[in-house]
């Protein structure tokens, strides 16, 4: 049983109009479940971050869509939950992405058919995430088995890989973007380990990704995001693997905060710097992601306290900043297409250019992709 | 009166043979001094970072030797001392450098003469560190002056100056070395604001710049180390100014890690990266950082846990990561000369390269410079 199995981060549950989420708050330490069974619950659940990842919350929106055609079917009741889910995260394209699928979808139906046909689009939208993940990862495993046949690897023996954040099924519901070839890889026999970014100020590196590897049996080490460029330069690093919250159709590349460093990094050091992402990540309306992509300004909170477990094992928040102290929060940055050697995406593995994208929109237009 | 007059980093008591420090571990949240009179306690408090910042460590590794002195001035006594102050810390070649002063200057003398001589030695390498940061502080505000009439900061009516780490007057016991030039720029009138990067896994920007910079009253505002490139990148930075724990004869800096992705990011948005340093930083036996400098692995807890205030006002230690994740601590990182735009010491502004440090190279032997 794969790890997503045993522990899904999303059950859709048609029968009872709700959805059942992992807290991904509450990890690592306790797998708490929630179950949100109204587009206020998912709402709030997207904005506090209780499921995260950019294709999670496509889903969680899609699913909020269905939640709501099974409360009030009527165009503007479904028009006023569309509008609550997609201003609950500004800066992830799928989970607008998701939400205008369904909300065409339903609008479209007579309002006694849109509940059934909510749950059924979702449930689709959802098979569609596992098969583009699997696809990612069934492209990416390629990569790493060159990577894995390089002298410094093969010298090594093993293959060392850097992430930031969490792309893995945490963010996805199974598989993961970025960490999808992790996966396939591990089931190839190749020798992985994973240098694990903290994230700050979320510390998804810490909280998710060390856990989710854990629980997979992939071997890892954190470190603070500071660490990679020394890492890389002195020769502990066979190439970075991140995700995408947002690409351009130029192929500029909207991540967790912290990404453009590694990328320039790598870039420095002659190293493979890739990006994997699901088509419905594109905004095929940007040419320059710096100047088109809003970056997310979240509470200054999360940087001024951190949330943990204490010695005695009880939850609590410490905060390290003299009182009084500001903090501006970016949660993501942009890395121009330059900086990126290739995206994986379900199709396969393309370059980072309008000229390496454009064969695709036709393809991302379609119903093949995930969200 | 100046921050570090009312609350001085370093008091030499030479009547009482002992020192007092302040111990950085506490702040930003109290003010609590330490009395060393014991070559084990100096050990320990260098050790366990109750001192920090490269020039510091290295006053308190002199006055150590000054209290070994006062209490046991034979050649072995001090020898010994010597050697377990050397090994308190291994980076920073500041330490090695007043420890041989010392050394050098106690053992050519009768015992008899020896704790008179030392106390008198360490006070002048106090005086010397003092005059040293000062004319740092000089020197770096030609730059800075430039830098505020450019149109960029010019229009934006402020200066935004980078930093990462502390290289203040916690670091040096006066002034700073980084940060001397800001304070110099206070004096002038110049308007002024700091982007402090956070400096995991330690956080001395976050507990110990920003307590530094309040506390003189420079406008500041917290972010993770993450930030600092999508920053640059909207063109919210003017110029990055950090300081250095080992230089190499050519110019590669050894300095906190993260030092050397901040570098990358501004030489990819045309920033420039200064580097502030006292000539003893530089250790002239080097020739390359990456290959010459060994880079400190500290304890991996110092990732897993965080020490901080809870919500009650008590100190307390919390962690994020899974129970059993591994992490590994480099501290420093080496950024190459190349990405140096200039290095800002005691005698001037200087190319960050061996033809640039050359001329320094007597001046550095000489008794002139500080620690």
């Amino acid at each position: 049983m794969r790890a997503w199995e045993r522990c899904p981060p999303l059950r859709l549950l048609p029968r009872e109009a709700a959805i059942e989420v992992l807290d991904q708050r509450a990890l690592p330490f306790s797998e708490r479940r929630l179950r949100l069974d109204s587009v206020e619950a998912c709402i709030a659940a997207i904005r506090e971050m209780a499921v995260r990842g950019a294709p999670l919350i496509g889903l969680v929106g899609a699913a909020g869509m269905a939640i709501a055609a099974s409360r009030d079917p009527a165009d503007a009741a479904l028009r006023e939950a569309a509008a609550g889910l997609a201003a609950s995260r500004p800066t992830a394209v799928n989970l607008q992405w998701g939400i205008d699928r369904m909300r065409g979808a339903l609008l479209s139906r007579p309002a006694g058919e849109r509940a059934e046909a909510a749950w059924r689009e979702a449930l689709s939208l959802e098979a569609a995430e596992y098969r583009c993940c699997e696809q990612i990862g069934e492209h990416g495993l390629g990569l790493l088995q060159e990577a894995a046949d390089s002298a410094a690897a093969r010298s090594r023996g093993r293959l060392n890989i850097l992430t930031h954040c969490n792309a893995g099924w945490l963010a996805t519901g199974a598989w993961g973007t970025a960490l999808a070839p992790l996966y396939r890889a591990l089931e190839a026999g190749i020798p992985l380990h994973v240098w694990v970014d903290e994230t700050r100020p979320r510390n998804q590196g810490a909280r998710l990704t060390a856990w989710e590897l854990a629980e997979a049996g992939i071997p890892h080490t954190l470190i603070v995001d500071s660490a990679a460029g020394q890492l890389m330069r002195q020769g502990e690093v066979d190439l970075c693997l991140v995700g995408s919250d947002r690409t351009t159709r130029t192929g500029d590349v909207c991540n967790k905060v912290g990404t453009y460093q590694k990328a320039l990094a790598a870039r420095d050091n002659g190293l493979p710097f890739y990006v994997a992402l699901p088509l419905s990540t594109i905004d095929w309306s940007l040419d320059d992601g710096l100047r088109g992509i809003p970056i997310e300004a979240r509470d200054a909170e999360e940087i001024l306290w951190l949330d943990g477990l204490g010695t005695g094992g009880d939850t609590g928040r410490l905060r390290h900043a003299p009182p009084g102290c500001t903090a501006l929060n970016l949660a993501f940055d942009v890395t121009p297409a330059r900086l990126v050697s290739a995206l994986v995406c379900e199709h396969g593995v393309v370059p980072a250019s309008a000229a390496g994208l454009a064969p695709l929109r036709a393809l991302a237009a379609g119903a093949g992709g995930g969200l």
